[in-house]
């Protein structure tokens, strides 16, 4: 099956917005097996949308329409697709009800007359409730031919799709799509692919694909099979050889686990307390484990040390590692965590000092160089990187690895 | 003059990457003037490719292609598009100069012969070299319709556009445009529209648009003129109108400067040191402070006491402050400026205590609540926030308000 995206939007048009909603559906889309050819978007123009919807319904299978749903005179996807498949509005009592519903909940003072505009549907299309806004999302068939209009806000999009929209799209396929997502950490995307070209060129399914991500590469392993556990029978041997082949690179293979929540998870479960003590990455890598609600369990206190002084009065680092070694070395990296953890009284304490640029790199010490040490109950180990890139992808960098640094420590030691 | 943007790219209609690129191309096609209907993703196939230009070629004046120069057979756009526009490929001695001296330098062991194919460029075709990699541009020109040929990686893109498109298309127009930003903090979009909808409303020359960010909304004004002179004269009265209206809302009229940036300049300006102590947006205001090159002139340290025990220790908070107002309070964060500047040893400190949820809120104390506390030489200034959104958009937020608390605080007290 074919699919196509049809993106409504002025502010598209403009640049004031990234498409990050077709992103999302494409994924989606690949996910559930359809071939896309054609991705456009268009403004709230009648004979332009026209066009451009009675091109798509010729070329591909399913249309997939996100914007243009809203209220106002703009708003035009409904009437267009309607009229492009030659089906009539009528009033939709279920979402007349709906719409009021939602004004009474939001206390509207008075209700526009023009949103009543939103309770009007194609007739005989199927109406998916909204429970993040107004409009409601519909999907339209008609001659081996299906539209799905989406509302374009993704908080409104995005569960829409993901808890109504895909499960249709599912069922209709007659067999069941399941997917997991192998995360790696330690290896570039074309060492991967490289370990695994064997494995990728000899199936067809289960298909693996490959994602890069900063200092990650996720794999996604999607197989496709007449009901849920002959897909994930397919799946277990290709996982098995895959975790196999990268050990303890994987971090997860669950796709809602992010490194920082791998890391946490690790922490608790080998009851340990966590600090951190930055200096390039000037607080990253504890923002980002703040970024995991319940953190306070684990990660007691952060410390952003920029100036040296500061390195030595917070941290016990000595004045003559620093004359001797500079504040970028693996010495004093090595002083940091240890200091770090003894002062903010925790098991672990993650360091890093780096030159992130785009001034300050010397011959010696160039613009990329980061020393990272991560201090375990007393036990020290260093790392030396050389990245590249401007000061945001050397400081993004950093910040994952020194979050897979603390994630292998305790792996290796953590129960010591 | 019509402008319409093709992009070229499998991992496109795969979702794997975002197209970033056609929001930078929008942006600047708004820029110039430039009206734009239609913008197409399309994949590496001849055929399918080949009728996505011709549609382009026959409804708009201007088609820019990104993606699809590159060395390998699936890289078509240079081949299809010189036979749209009915051109013959010929190899172009400079361009192969180019490669040569990119191979050298990139220390090429063997240069692989398919390489070659991108020195080959539609004859009479405008070259535009690549300092950035490898596959030029190129401007192709016949019967009133032009297409510009752009390489896919952002890193090769956005300086070719830059430096060479943009001033190509810019004297093409035969008029100059220039354009301020006006960078407003403290005001909603819609607030911020209200403000200017008589200024917007009756202003065609320069025009006025707003783009809404997190925490701030930025202005963009762009006048038309014979030269620079004249443009700037056009926009001149308009921004002082702006700035009388928005006054110290307005953090900066300088495209380049971003809010943090904005806060250093003033903290080296008053000769001022700088600290944070930061809970639930556990270290980034830090690090976004941390993003600006130079900074450590003023910033020395920050803290992210996530436990109420470091907080105590590290701050000097009262245990008495914590158990009748809670460590979400107007007093606690005031407290935790004042001992985050005592401790740190700076002249400002700003502390920031909240609930990002998702968990944790109560009805006194819902999600979202937020206090913030700036400690400027002694002088504690303190605020409370209610902000909606999931945990990231709290926190987001709250690192910006932050920020620009700091940036009143100084304006308002910073000589004395």
């Amino acid at each position: 099956m074919t699919a196509e995206l049809i993106s409504v939007g002025t502010e598209l048009l403009m640049g004031n917005i990234v498409n990050s909603n077709t992103q999302f559906l494409a994924e989606k889309c690949a996910l559930l097996g359809f071939d896309m050819y054609y991705q456009v978007t268009v403004g709230d123009n009648y004979g332009r949308m026209k066009a451009v919807i009675e091109t798509a319904l010729e070329r591909s299978d399913l249309i997939i329409l996100t914007g243009g749903l809203g209220p106002t005179e703009d708003d035009l996807t409904k009437e267009v697709c309607a009229e492009a498949m030659g089906m009539e509005l009528v009033e939709d009592p279920h979402t007349r009800k709906h719409l009021e519903a939602f004004f009474v909940n939001n206390i509207y003072k008075e209700i526009p007359d023009n949103n009543w505009k939103m309770a009007a549907v194609p007739k005989g299309a199927l109406v998916l409730d909204n429970h993040n806004g107004m409009a409601p999302g519909l999907i339209l068939e008609r001659d081996n031919k299906t539209a799905i209009l989406l509302p374009g806000p993704p908080g409104e999009l995005y569960p829409m799709f993901n808890d109504q929209v895909f499960p249709w799209l599912q069922k209709r396929q007659q067999s069941v799509l399941v997917s997991r997502m192998v995360k790696i950490c330690g290896c570039g995307e074309s060492q991967v692919e490289d370990m695994i070209l064997d494995l990728i060129d000899s199936q067809t399914n289960p298909t693996i694909a490959t994602y890069a991500k900063t200092a990650e590469v996720h794999l996604r392993i999607t197989a496709r099979a007449g009901d849920r556990e002959q897909a994930e029978a397919l799946i277990e041997p290709v996982l098995e050889e895959i975790s196999r082949r990268f050990k303890e690179k994987i971090y997860t293979t669950d796709e809602k686990v992010s490194l920082e929540m791998a890391v946490v998870e690790l922490l608790k479960k080998h009851k340990l307390t966590m600090s951190t003590a930055e200096s390039c990455t000037g607080g990253m890598v504890a923002a980002k484990l703040v970024n995991v609600s319940g953190v306070s369990q684990v990660f007691m206190q952060g410390m952003v040390t920029y100036s040296n002084e500061a390195k030595m009065r917070l941290l016990g680092v000595k004045e003559e590692t620093l004359r001797a070694y500079g504040a970028v070395s693996a010495q004093t990296a090595a002083e940091i965590a240890a200091g770090g953890a003894a002062m903010s009284r925790t098991d672990v304490c993650v360091a890093i000092t780096g030159l992130a640029g785009p001034d300050g790199g010397t011959d010696k010490k160039p613009v990329g160089l980061v020393y990272m040490a991560c201090c375990l109950k007393g036990k020290v180990t260093v790392q030396e990187y050389h990245f590249k890139g401007n000061r945001d992808k050397i400081r993004e960098q950093s910040m994952m690895k020194a979050l897979d640094l603390v994630r292998l420590c305790i792996l290796e030691q953590g129960d010591c």
